[in-house]
């Protein structure tokens, strides 16, 4: 039997990795006080870039508040029942898009030299901004939860708040916001149902 | 030392499991002619219903094209650089937005009995649902390649067409398209490249 040094990858991750990613991982409402290292978050980053985006773009930024200072200048604008869990967790992560993404297509979609010109409609590039960005939202947390920390999304803040506060002066606007850290069970709600596979999906 | 039945959360996973959903898994353009089971897709959902949403809305809706019958619908609807490797995989999944979610709020966010009221405004329903259909597509494209299947999104398709023919009386509006299926290295792009961690994000 040959040995194939490169691994299938037309096999399913073990039970206990789906359980990390999907299947057994929580949204957090609290954090232990274990810190997050910069190194980690650089690791992190590292694998979102690489999730797929529309011709490459990449148009989510993430600004990462780990200093008191930092995290004081976010609390103000988050909504009440945000506020307290915002301050305890070790991380909080600003998630916007960059309406100028495009700027970057000729270094990010080299093999289209006249990628950027598909994206002079503004109204057509916020839509591609907010999707693309939001997908990389969603490969963040996974790659989060992969490395073995666990997130707490939360769309409650006051969004032209933080733009002032953080991105004024540049194209980027606030998408969502992410907790980051290790997760303690405190205040974990129960597990809500989710909609069956005939409510959602049907194969054709 | 203690055997602890519960897998430590906080652990990364493998370098191997980490290769498959980010660093090593590229968007594939042409497919072999392996199948994908019924059973699977149900798998498939199955973990992308357990990441986190805004209240718990789970918007995203997934329509699974698996017969010749299904696909030739949506095919007149492709981009023309689109049609043909959508024709050749062996699925196609339609990912749209349920801009009528908050209908479901009282069953899937039942701790907040007055959820559904939040969302009487249009254009902020709208905007809920693209985020967290997106965030959810992020997810599905992830949980994919986590079961060993690879994925082909695409934002070039005509969406009114596509309302139309799937989604005609519905408050369904499709967001993207995924190919699925057990990719070949044909038409393999070489990889892109991505902004440096400076260029995309900082730590506060």
């Amino acid at each position: 039997m040959a040995f194939d040094s490169v691994p299938a990858r037309d096999l399913p991750l073990s039970d206990t990795a789906l359980d990390q990613l999907f299947t057994g991982a929580r949204t957090r409402n609290a954090w232990t006080d274990r810190p997050v290292s910069a190194d980690l978050l650089r690791k992190l980053y590292d694998l979102t870039k690489f999730g797929p985006t529309a011709v490459n773009a990449t148009p989510a930024r993430f600004v990462f508040l780990t200093s008191p200072e930092a995290k004081a200048r976010l609390a103000p604008h988050m909504a009440e029942a945000n506020r307290a869990k915002t301050l305890q967790a070790p991380v909080n992560v600003i998630i916007g898009q960059d309406l100028d993404f495009h700027e970057h297509l000729p270094v990010l979609f080299p093999h289209a030299p006249g990628a950027k010109d598909w994206f002079g409609d503004e109204t057509g590039r916020r839509e591609t901004a907010f999707r693309n960005c939001s997908l990389q939202g969603g490969y963040f947390m996974l790659a989060a939860r992969a490395l073995g920390l666990d997130v707490g999304p939360m769309s409650g803040f006051d969004a032209e708040g933080v733009k002032a506060e953080f991105f004024a002066g540049t194209a980027v606007e606030p998408n969502f916001i992410v907790n980051l850290g290790y997760g303690s069970d405190e205040n974990l709600f129960p597990r809500s149902p989710r909609l069956g596979f005939e409510e959602a999906a049907a194969i054709l």
